[in-house]
């Protein structure tokens, strides 16, 4: 009984964590659209690629379907509410503090995304590094696609923060954990944990990538 | 036999229909190739994409094989001789006079290719929504495809003109349709319809979207 | 005895010819990403593209699991070392001697690439015109991704150069050969050689693509 209403808390807060980091990440395409000018329909594209993008691509080379806003359409819904309530009240003054306050359900999104992912590619029998390749994607791409139809360079390729790396590192937590046998739940939070943490102190410590700029060329 | 017979030729109409709304939208890449100076394979390519780019990934989407490029490669033969008479014949000025013209097949695809997509995507058993973001992705994934590869932000997400938002308009009118329990074709025409006739309405009344511009910002 | 023994040598000389191309594609998304100031994330994620985008992409479009980055992970730790390699030993005036030294080696990928593609492409059925574009598109799209993802408009498309066209003609080779009845190794390795060929003939030739090139507009 305790048990039980544990796991159903665990899994509710888990439901909660996803669902913050799913509107930090359809936030940050949302204010790179409206940067950019697009029109309404361009914003949720873009909103919406950058919320569900990764997850997409991820089961596209997993051949994986229904992808989870297929199965679970009001994911949909809520993404077009969110942006029309965004164009209702939302306001250049307000992206700059917005972006602030999302880095960190952002942060969460990174680790469970990441984890998430290394955990489908697992059961889907994959080796480990393909694996961890898929958290990454999963927990990444939405933003390096919205970045493409944005056509900006990826800022996940060129900001020099620790992102990907983050993710990296919490996949791998969550292959050893799983291959140590530790329980489902257990090497998904291990996993996303990690991979938070990272990016929570890269954050605080405002710390960049030693870059490899090898000599000016031209 | 006379129902037989309006069948048939209804069936032809549709043909010469999708047909000249496929030689709209290659021409839509043709032209920004050409404008991008894009060599000879580019023009082919970038042609391609916007012909046949949004059914593709629609079917990729939904896990759908073979492509109707592979079923009918006819198509693709098309496309190329249509790209080598246009590099043999086409000029410069001959653009924007074009561009104008195809505006009314290009109207038509949206209808056909968005209310298609929808009933595909129905047929495929998705969610009334999802198969709505399906068509959209048929009638207008192309044009963004052919924009990222030129390497623009997407005109369709940046033009400030009801383009997609008819071709939402469209697959809605399909599900409802369906929904009454209307004839495929009737259902398929519907949608067809109210997309068309609204982006012609829209192109008449040179219409814009109301932009959602919340202060400068930079 | 010795059938089988040049059989082996033969398919030895194959997995060094392809390791030594696969190299020059991912040195190629290594220099790319380096000279627009890429992370190390990003260097890592550019070369990858280079080198398996292509053959990616294929095997979406054909529908085929599991991809051969996933059936050999070795594949993505050689990548990872190369990468790590190049950023401690490479320097911004090595780029141009790579480049020059990686064309041969890019020509004999373009010639492999090709004829695997279309091959692979005519075992799951391909009408011919699709298989000839599989291959296309297994030996130039990660050169395609690498300049999307880098946000440049695709070398292989605007550099008026013969490549892709090389590998068109590969392709119809392979073709011609399975349909003349030759071995599989005889028509893999007659369209590679062909489409090999042509590029080091242009390379040495510096032939230029004619342009299309209708006049100026703007």
């Amino acid at each position: 009984m305790t048990s039980t209403s544990t796991f159903v808390s665990l899994s509710l807060a888990q439901s909660l964590a996803e669902g913050a980091a799913t509107v930090a990440f359809a936030l940050s395409g949302l204010i790179e659209a409206a940067r950019k000018r697009l029109d309404a329909v361009g914003v949720v594209v873009v909103a919406g690629l950058a919320a569900f993008g990764g997850g997409t691509l991820r089961d596209i080379l997993l051949d994986r379907r229904p992808f989870f806003w297929v199965q679970q359409a009001e994911w949909l819904w809520a993404l077009l509410a969110l942006c029309v309530a965004a164009m209702l009240f939302m306001r250049a003054r307000h992206f700059a503090i917005t972006e602030r306050a999302m880095q960190w359900p952002d942060a969460v999104g990174l680790g469970l995304f990441c984890a998430g992912g290394t955990q489908i590619a697992l059961a889907a029998s994959m080796p480990a590094l393909v694996a961890v390749l898929m958290g990454l994607v999963t927990a990444t791409f939405g933003g390096v696609l919205r970045d493409i139809v944005c056509n900006e360079v990826p800022r996940a390729f060129s900001d020099h923060r620790p992102y990907a790396l983050c993710a990296f590192a919490g996949g791998w937590a969550t292959v050893g954990l799983v291959a140590a046998g530790a329980a489902d739940n257990v090497a998904m939070l291990g996993g996303a944990a990690l991979a938070t943490l990272l990016r929570v102190a890269a954050l605080l410590a405002d710390y960049r990538l030693p870059s490899w700029q090898p000599g000016a060329e031209e």
